[in-house]
């Protein structure tokens, strides 16, 4: 409870380095940057920053290892991100590292592996108003937040939403042009607990939003991997005569 | 998060008290004593006890409002709680109290209020081993346990456990006798949390286990409320122009 | 399978009596009536009509005995209901009588009974505008429905819902002004299945709109009672040597 | 729900098929053959068989359109299975195939890839009683069972069991040995249904055993697909101006 929590922020990182890229006037430093900013200041948490283009995507073994949460923003180049490393984040989350899977990352390679459908969705990108009601108001998640908060533009997403059905359901968002969406959804998969978060098209200031930013926080604690126990599998001895 | 939790450690206290009961002699001074000791001797936390002996049964309005998490042990006496403490535990743990049963308190009437079902279940009392087995790995009330624990000598708990199908599953007991039983089951309930566990029976120093211990001071932390957003019920008017 | 569903359609029957309330024009012979003449129509089911006014509201041990699913409508006189009946009604459910509760019977004490909860919840009767979305694709419920269906007039129910997270999330609703609404959700409790589903406002003529009847006829076949396993509580003998 | 139900019995058949093993005295003509000539008996219900040998492992794009459920038992061959088959499973399944995992299966790529999960377990195979106990009384998957039932020989499988908690909690087994398991688990993924059952060691006589056979009886007609609602993804116009 008392310890640190390393959090690493990963970002696919293209649109935003596309100078004719509406969201590299939003995130000129990269929606990373601004989630990464927001974290650190908060106390008990440290971050590092992983982008697609470093080397393994910046996240090698040493780097999962000495992380307890990982939050995943991707987009147009979930195909380029290669097996192994998705192999290599899906392990370390069942052994008990938190995932944050933030907007379009519901296509992301890691979150459909993890979900084990097509996590595919409605969507509809004209600027519309998203109001996001709180599910569940004992969650730590939504840890002084309001019954509900706006966003006055994002990008629709919409039921049907292909996933299996959360273990804890936070938010249900309406859009101003006729649609709900589960909007913050929780799992957990082996020791690893897993929140998807529905905010954050690339081209809207979502991540300096107070709310938005604030239910990111919360999820890295509620996240956070407790002392884990030593899961032991295969052939075993019994414990009682026979 | 930093807040001290308070708690609430209430007990019917008819056993211990009959010098003739054997809990007497495990329980001299109640078993509201040996768990509240515990609780106390953790950071964070800091206890006060109540029986059900106390005028209002020590669960005054504002004994209440200043309990975090509630929790309760109760056996022969639970028709003499009265009705209007009931209702008031139950409104208080919808508002964002924690609530704790333990043992036989799953035929305590504010446990059975908040269930909507009997509660029943299968039980034995002749000191046959139990071992609880952990099924959610990555959860906060398993922190710092093996994959399972045992206890020498307990009362069996046996199903069909006339109860909701738990929001998550954190223990299933075997016992030796041959039946199985949901034994840790955690419940969200209005802004409130509520965890039951099944060890406890009066005559078995099972509050001194270090196990047992360890898993209600997990869940002492795991219930305690978040800072609540304000619901806000009834007629309402428009966010969006009609 | 093969076997005649025996349902129970109840109904407060207070606004159609009432020769000055719209709810009279809309439904001249109850709202009951509307609801029975559907189910009777569908092959397998078998129905009989009960009121608040008859004696025991027409829910005597012999009529439960004889339901294999009870529908329940109430309104303005949840307070009139005998104790001793929802007593009666809870026991059946527990016992593996199928419950629906339409609309206002959010806060019908046998709601509140078996969910434990207040079943609050926000609500504005202006004739907005409705919009039902399907969560659950596969579930027996939606057979035979589209991606969502619409109620051109409706009254809003709006989260918090203060009900227990459900079983099943079946529907979420999207209102005209601005809130959402779980508004079909799927529960079991005991042996018994209950489904509460939002539409039906007195004033509109929802009972008439061959999606919400189907609906409710689809979760009459899902709630009906199967071949019910012998549950044994109480004291039990080892099966094992000890 | 008049219609028949399409049901493909998938086996790996190859310990059936070594004149060495043991399987081969008990399932003479393979474990596939014992389930579907159950299966077939039973009314409404016509069955074909697959097995890994045959080409494409005898799961043809038009052998999975005309299959409503498929069960699957696999064990040493796992690898085997080609990635492409378990791909065009896996899509079946989330556009509504039913789909029955037995016993060892719990290790199939099929079943892995839709948990999102390792799906490891605890085994020994030393010929202990398994007792499964119901846990969902009212559940059509239990119907005509009594309160448990006993196998007097069958491999152990205990937790941890790698799996998503599931949306149903159907059977728990309790082992000799001192382990429980939870031995019938529901999902649901896409539209289709998923049922996980334990039973069905190869060297023991499990698919002659009646209420194992009655379970996966009982669970072909609850992963029947019902009639589908069209789910429409990607982008959308809006429903309402904007």
């Amino acid at each position: 409870m008392s310890h640190t929590i390393r959090v690493t922020v990963w970002n696919e990182n293209r649109h935003e380095r596309n100078p004719n890229h509406p969201a590299r006037r939003v995130y000129p430093e990269g929606m990373h940057t601004a989630i990464a900013n927001y974290l650190a200041s908060l106390p008990g948490i440290e971050t590092r920053t992983a982008t697609l283009d470093e080397p393994e995507h910046g996240l090698t073994e040493d780097v999962l290892a000495a992380t307890d949460v990982l939050t995943w923003w991707g987009h147009v180049a979930h195909a380029e991100v290669q097996d192994v490393v998705v192999d290599r984040v899906q392990a370390r989350v069942l052994n008990g590292m938190g995932l944050i899977c933030l907007h379009s990352a519901h296509f992301s390679k890691i979150f459909r592996r993890l979900m084990g459908t097509t996590c595919n969705l409605k969507w509809r990108d004209v600027g519309e108003k998203e109001r996001l009601w709180v599910m569940e108001h004992g969650h730590p998640i939504v840890e002084g937040l309001g019954e509900y908060f706006e966003l006055p533009q994002e990008e629709m997403y919409g039921e049907p939403f292909d996933i299996p059905a959360p273990d804890t359901l936070v938010f249900v968002s309406w859009f101003q042009g006729g649609e709900v969406f589960r909007s913050g959804c929780c799992y957990t998969r082996g020791q690893g607990r897993i929140f998807y978060f529905c905010p954050g098209h690339e081209t809207y200031p979502t991540y300096y939003d107070q709310n938005v930013l604030r239910v990111i926080g919360n999820a890295v604690r509620w996240a956070a991997p407790v002392a884990e126990p030593t899961r032991v599998f295969g052939n075993s001895k019994p414990l009682e005569p026979l």
